[in-house]
């Protein structure tokens, strides 16, 4: 049921897909303490004075979107497969880590990352100044590439409206012989 | 005007993509008859009970998004170009009787699949506990490894308010030499 | 922190995403004249008697998703890195244009381009009698392959009420070694 190689000596690369969006959490400002700082948690980076999304810290749909890419492209189910509600200890995880997690398990399963891109679409935050940054944090939690990009949707839809943040990313990985 | 291999001994595979979305029927269930048995076709399963999509059994957004990438992986076009209204031998076939026809005419045009990866976005239904069983039927529809994940919109957009469903489908052929 | 290849002698693909939106422009059709002749520019095409995008030539969400495809693919950013409001000279360039310049950057950072796929979602206009024609603009605006598809999201959504044309692409690029 496996493609055959043309060429036997190939390495054969697997693609794979991601989605996440996480909806702005109106909240997130007012509940701002030290415990909870408030701000926003994307690309894997904390940007105080921005809303924030639900879920706090591990709401991050652009690490998200890398790791379910990851999964998808490994064949080895989602997010929810590895880190669902049955995983408590992951509960709250932020982004970084759970791409960290992701792609251990990736390559426990005898594949190597090729990289991941990720693009968002947001009307906020404005990430040019920071794009160096954010793609350093991801590519070190997945020891691998990661590109990260933004658009906006022109005003259109959920995040037009600015209710909230999607991403999608895209992941090639290797089987290892 | 292809571009250059870097080393003429290598295969270069080739990226597609794929996009689905269908609505859900709210006449579907109260249709629901010993010919046309109700429920959601998704993903090359029937799910006995799930509010079905608009389309029946030809309304399958994952297998579609599948067939679509690979077109594009190939450059041959999409859905509309081999299945459309003026092919009426389809009208109404099943997900996976389109995904099986989709491969056939890629490799008949002299590729290869490598995988096809594809995320639908939907409140339901649960994907977790059956999806070894539609990643099989994709599978062996495609004559390469499908891999299905599954998320959610957190509530926002036709897919948050349960209008439909959408799916995202990534696929890498090979040109056989 | 890069992948290691499994086999030294392999060059690594990569994979990029692109994500377009653009709204249609209520005025654009009013607005024709001589010098700004109305209708849609969509694929690198004009459709006269189209309803037009705002943003007039320079708003083609197929062209714009396969540049931002291409430069996540590369790690190059995207279309606000290298054509913002900070470079006027692009202001009101056309979609192919902008696609020549985007492969123009990513070989000149060092990679060759394998193939770029678009697919994009829309009501109108109906693009399989033009799809050849389109796809011949854009492979020649990247120098490499470029697949366009079209589909609809069956009426949900911003794309499903007409006020906007959304396009997706994946694109694969090579490190020249």
């Amino acid at each position: 049921m496996t493609a055959g190689a043309p060429d036997s000596r190939m390495v054969i690369p697997r693609t794979g897909i991601g989605i996440d969006v996480h909806a702005f959490d109106t909240e997130a400002l007012a509940e701002s303490s030290p415990q909870e700082p408030g701000g926003l948690f994307l690309a894997g980076l904390h940007w105080p004075g921005e809303r924030g999304l639900a879920g706090h810290s591990d709401g991050d749909p652009v690490a998200h979107a890398a790791a379910d890419a990851l999964f998808s492209a490994a064949g080895l189910g989602d997010l929810g497969t590895h880190f669902g509600t049955d995983r408590p200890e992951y509960a709250g995880a932020s982004g970084t880590t759970l791409l960290r997690e992701a792609a251990r398990i990736v390559r426990s399963a005898g594949f190597e990352i090729g990289n991941i891109a990720v693009q968002f679409v947001a009307r906020r935050p404005k990430f040019g100044p920071r794009r160096a940054e954010a793609e350093a944090a991801l590519t070190e939690a997945a020891g691998a590439p990661v590109s990260i990009s933004a658009t906006t949707s022109d005003g259109l839809g959920f995040t037009g409206r600015s209710e909230g943040i999607a991403a999608l990313a895209t992941a090639l990985v290797y089987p290892l012989q």
